[in-house]
């Protein structure tokens, strides 16, 4: 079988010649490609401009040679065609102007129609597609319900998530209501970007971990188990399911769904892995900032990841979060090759 | 025996009437008598003023009814006094000027005599012990060498700790060096808490979840250990230690020491419990923003966290992380009660 399915065969667990390799955030700051494009445009307008958003996709395949192409693209663009205002504020992060903390503002976010209030995520995918010539295959993603939700209430990233939190407890029914808005988005976008052609698709969950198991499990668990056999009845492509930080209760987001479970590094891979059950494959997980050590200190934590995960069918390389937009990218670079030469059967 | 000795008791692991409760920043911005003071003085002037810092102290003894004092103050006054510029920014956190990320950084820091250049803590508690006249212990603390050093290093709190996991990664002599003078400093610093008079101390290690195990075990545990076991040496007091976010590690961290190993929310008291062993005492673990609920919900989590600890000796009850600013101070008050009323055996 051709190398270019290697990512998509890992995904199925099927034996591999060796371990594919893609990086969480390939495309973005510490490349000095996509700081040419980005000294041009703003964040937000590379995300909107399919031309722009297809050639970023395509940098890191050319430049590092992954096994995978991710959608350029923002998880909040999603948010953006519900009726919020999204705007990035260099060195802020995302804000939304006003966010939803009331059943009122619940009602008032629609849920789009994907074709056409996101045409131009399908015009990025179609186009992508037809940059890679089959090379590797391209990758959809979206934020989970959580994450978005978490955005939608507090306007912005946040440390302790005290809107958020404020409103899963004090109004059940109102957050309810807003993941159950968010949960039919989320599938209704994948859906439609698998028609316009990815391969996979890649659910973030990067605010999972804030919440206690307990609560995890009662208000996101059955919204995520919805996502997940939705996207799953179709079956067409793989689906790996990252929630980041959740590695006292990987078994939960095991049970949310998932063909892969994507890790982080605060739990060795072997031990998620375990968790989570070996009828499922898994993604991870160097820490990004170990790009920032010295080479031979580079390949031994990666010998460590590869050899926790045993050769066993259903390892896919990956950071255990994105790539810091200070990492050296001679550094990235050599970390795709160290992990195709130290994997190679 | 009295009500006052309940929290050391229980430290020690014996039988109790009923589960101690304290709450970390239990003294602090939600509390109306705490604002009064605080909108004439800076928060520094009010660490650094014996007499503001003994009367703040004791506000939630007053108001809550909580088991323990703990004393008002911050992790950062110790690396102030190792030669460091410390601000507070409305908002923003702490910043301290010129960052140490070099081995001639780490050798400019000094060790204080924490007797003569942290006398106002002293002093401190002192009044406090004074002003307490014996209702509930005082607690002293210190930041843990880790959670300093990652001030010292990025110069004011992070989420990537970029600048502390390249210097850990690529110059670890110089991060040993940084860790072993912190680490000296606490010794010392916490030692002359003790001689001032506090009857427990507790161990922050706020940031030590941002490290993947084998960094912690690596870079951090033996420092830890070395810390513990000169304190233990002593043996006058209980030790708290607190490891924030490091719920997929809490073996290592209970290799490290303690008599009482203190949990965030993100995993369930009982497996946390566990997974440190009965033989040390465990405290938490609500999570902080659970205030915000109504108080029926409030009380279905609290026999939660209860019933989790099974009346086995060695519980303190207490949040799993400070209290959130916004906080109502009413539902501070109930929880208390709350805790009290539920476990009384």
């Amino acid at each position: 079988m051709s190398e270019r399915q290697l990512f998509i065969r890992a995904c199925w667990r099927e034996e591999v010649e060796r371990t594919p390799v893609w990086l969480m955030r390939q495309a973005g700051r510490y490349m000095r490609a996509y700081q040419r494009i980005r000294e041009r445009h703003s964040f937000l307008e590379m995300c909107k401009n399919p031309r722009i958003a297809a050639e970023v996709t395509l940098q890191p395949v050319e430049r590092l040679g992954v096994d995978a192409a991710i959608l350029f693209s923002d998880i909040l663009v999603l948010v953006e065609a519900m009726g919020m205002r999204l705007e990035f504020h260099e060195g802020l992060g995302p804000r939304l102007s006003e966010p939803v903390r009331t059943p009122e503002g619940v009602h008032r976010l629609r849920v789009p129609d994907a074709e056409r209030d996101l045409h131009y995520v399908m015009e990025a995918i179609k186009l992508a597609r037809k940059k890679l010539r089959g090379r590797v295959p391209l990758i959809g993603f979206s934020g989970a319900p959580f994450t978005l939700a978490s955005y939608v209430i507090e306007g912005r990233s946040s440390r302790s998530f005290r809107f958020t939190k404020e409103m899963m407890f004090s109004q059940p029914e109102a957050f309810c209501a807003l993941m159950e808005k968010l949960t039919t988005a989320v599938i209704d976008y994948v859906n439609a970007q698998v028609d316009a052609g990815v391969q996979a698709l890649q659910i973030f969950d990067s605010w999972a971990g804030c919440l206690a198991p307990q609560d995890y499990e009662q208000y996101v668990l059955p919204h995520m188990r919805r996502l997940f056999s939705e996207i799953e009845a179709r079956g067409e492509v793989p689906v790996i399911h990252f929630a980041n930080q959740a590695g006292t209760f990987l078994d939960k987001v095991r049970l949310a769904g998932g063909d892969v479970i994507g890790v982080d590094w605060r739990i060795p891979l072997d031990e998620a892995w375990r968790r989570v059950g070996y009828e499922v494959g898994i993604q991870g997980n160097l820490d990004p900032l170990a790009l920032f050590a010295p080479l031979h200190e580079i390949e031994r934590r990666v010998r460590d990841v590869l050899d926790r995960a045993a050769s066993r069918p259903g390892h896919i390389f990956n950071l255990g979060h994105g790539v810091h937009k200070d990492t050296p990218e001679e550094k990235v670079v050599a970390l795709v090759k160290m992990v195709k030469r130290l994997s190679a059967r």
